[in-house]
């Protein structure tokens, strides 16, 4: 007999559970249409108020995942490992650790999304080195994996439209804070793409979705039994976002980072976590035995230049400027450049991420509206970051815009609002938190 | 600044207010589209989940009532007076009162719904007259108000159109069980006819939507509040629906029993019910300084005829077939009649209407979708009631359908089962269990 959706809605309301062919019912009613989207949207409401049990969440990431292509990477040999981070600011390790991965011959097959909010995204990023292209087949998709070792492009319409058509009622409907809804929607993406592992960057505070620890630490756990008993080895860090990660944020600017971190240049922090979590990748790809291992060889392909050569040969692959990687000015570069200087002397006790990301929004690094266009070259470039010491008048950070707007005015004001500076040294907090091994 | 209807879902989400000029835009918005159903719905699912204070059912109710013609009756004499019921089982009040209160002169402009489940509708009851027309048109409507003092229709699309789309996505997206929506829903077609009073028979037991009488109280109170903030006089009788009211379930048949009741026969719990609720509407409408005198004129006019004359008048102006009045054989008959016998001697300690409606309903009297059609001629006519003692193989009911098929078993089956017969007598209960005044 077939279900009535206003009945399953009304179980959930009702704090019940849906089995799993109940559940694959209702996504499959999205698409023929069975199920409209006005009671998909009192669904979703209904399991952000109540919840959803292990095998709930289960059913719907595998019916989604199945609401598509699930791509077959079977001919690349190798264990295919993929990263995915939760969203922060400046958080650029995607670029980095991708390249270092398969330069250590770990195939890394990713498909990443686009910054909304105040967060960037690796697709916006990317699309600021000239040329390169993030809307491959995926034909293209396996060709480049097989030829560089990693491949980066965008959410195809192959993999789980499911979750396409469900996150923009997510969206529109105010129903995307919900574990299993988000789990879900990653999870059924990322298990789509053919990997066989997947490293996870659950990141928590200021300028994190999930600003409490409690809330980072159950979703990581919730992506990370999904993910287990759909059959991957899965390990997620939960790591600290209440400032920026590394010193640059905006697109032409984080690329620009990337390549410096790759040189075995760069910020700590940035080279430390994306080792941390291309260490794990490796890993999970058994390309290394242990995580000590894992990460003496990340180190080396730095220091060999292997890793920067799989960027620039990604690069090239996706019809981007191979030169830029080696000549950072062929990047798209502001026009106006401000600095602002330290209030006092002292020492930095916080630069808090979420402003600084409106701000590089607002700058247009980033989309208030998914329709909105990026400026590609405008940012924020930190000079100064939480324990470091300043004298008044230092610069503090340097704003990248195109004109001297209010726009600019107005960033300026956030982001000189971002930084506290107080009288004594604070000791900066490890960046990760937590580790969860659900490997098999 | 526009509001975007994503902010006030997810303000609503996390048991926020909502103020009246948003509530206003929400509602107009369904109209125009700018709010699609898909937002209206997962609004619908967190207004059940969080509740409305009273000003923000207020705003909703008034925006409802706004979103289509409010009808002018001021040509008409008199404070206009209506009644609502919440629903239930026999629940026939309407038809008896309206004629006793108009012949006691005070103008009852009635807008009825149609039953939907187990529940009887005052519009289907009246359509087993042959030729009665409940689809008139608001001049049809003033019309036949001023010629006979009373009028039995429909909603029209010019009433509160809002509610008419709301409705239909509650029930698509079990959304309906929330007081604050209920109230607006109920009132706001209410105020939209023009009334100054409103008598509300909030209805609680095994027959009624709110089972328990918290809830009943709590929905009472909600309506008189909500009426009463918008000018109305309204007065609530919270009333027992664990038995059917009266002896008749369905339509033709509780035509008839109305009648009855008219011509002074009838059971007394209906005949009792009609009368208070009545009374409480010649006490709103001005024409009893108190709820005794009130009763007394009721009598009179049963007495005297004129309630009967009224009816017979309002059904002939609405195209119905006034003979049908005073010769019941000219009502739609059914072909098949079976008795349900008493299984042992004793008391009869409980009918449950729940399992009673649904099997009238099984038999054709009623709607299990929308879009059901209806058999006028069936449904069950009661022989015994709470407290009356029976004797082994004595009728409890009669069962009148149409056809001696499976539906017929089944029906007989439920009927039999919701029928209790103990060994000593029972103490039965009052109809009337609470009254909330509300008038100004």
């Amino acid at each position: 007999m077939t279900p009535r959706a206003v009945d399953l809605i009304r179980r959930k309301r009702d704090g019940g559970t849906l089995d799993p062919c109940e559940i694959e019912w209702l996504i499959k009613g999205l698409k023929t249409g069975e199920v409209p989207e006005y009671q998909w949207s009192a669904l979703l409401m209904a399991i952000l108020w109540r919840g959803m049990t292990r095998e709930e969440t289960e059913a719907l990431t595998a019916s989604m995942m199945d609401s598509g292509t699930i791509v077959d990477l079977s001919m690349i040999p190798g264990r295919k490992i993929d990263k995915h981070s939760t969203g922060g600011v400046g958080d650029k390790t995607s670029l980095i650790l991708a390249p270092i991965v398969a330069a250590c011959g770990v195939p890394v097959p990713m498909v990443s999304g686009r910054g909304l909010g105040h967060t960037g995204g690796t697709l916006d990023k990317l699309e600021a080195i000239p040329g390169f292209r993030i809307d491959l087949d995926l034909d293209g998709y396996r060709r480049v994996l097989d030829a560089c070792g990693l491949v980066l492009i965008g959410q195809t319409k192959e993999i789980a439209p499911a979750d396409k058509r469900l996150y923009a009622l997510r969206d529109a409907t105010a129903t995307v804070e919900s574990i299993p809804l988000i789990t879900a929607s990653i999870l059924s993406k990322k298990l789509a793409e053919g990997i066989d592992g997947l490293v996870l960057d659950v990141k928590t505070g200021d300028g994190a979705f999930m600003q409490r620890v409690e809330d980072a630490r159950a979703l990581a756990e919730s992506m990370c039994r999904i993910g287990q008993g759909l059959g991957k080895d899965v390990v997620a860090l939960i790591t600290r976002m209440d400032e920026p990660l590394g010193k640059a944020v905006g697109n032409a600017v984080e690329i620009a980072e990337c390549v410096r971190c790759l040189r075995g240049e760069g910020p700590s922090d940035l080279r430390d976590l994306s080792i941390a979590l291309a260490a794990e990748m490796l890993v999970l790809g058994r390309a290394a035995a242990t995580l000590e291992e894992a990460r003496a060889r990340c180190f080396q392909v730095i220091h060999d230049g292997s890793a920067l050569d799989r960027f620039r040969r990604v690069v090239e692959a996706q019809g981007g400027d191979p030169k830029a990687i080696d000549d950072l000015t062929r990047l798209p570069l502001p026009r106006v450049l401000r600095d602002v200087p330290a209030p006092r002397k002292g020492f930095v006790t916080a630069v808090r991420a979420r402003p600084i990301g409106h701000a590089a929004m607002l700058l247009g690094a980033g989309r208030a509206r998914a329709e909105d266009s990026i400026d590609h070259s405008v940012g924020v470039l930190l000079n100064k970051k939480c324990g470091d010491r300043v004298h008044r008048g230092e610069p503090l950070c340097t704003i990248l815009a195109n004109a001297d707007d209010a726009a600019l005015q107005e960033a300026t004001r956030m982001i000189t609002e971002a930084f506290e500076v107080g009288e004594s040294a604070v000791q900066v907090p490890e960046v990760i938190l937590e580790r969860l091994d659900y490997s098999i």
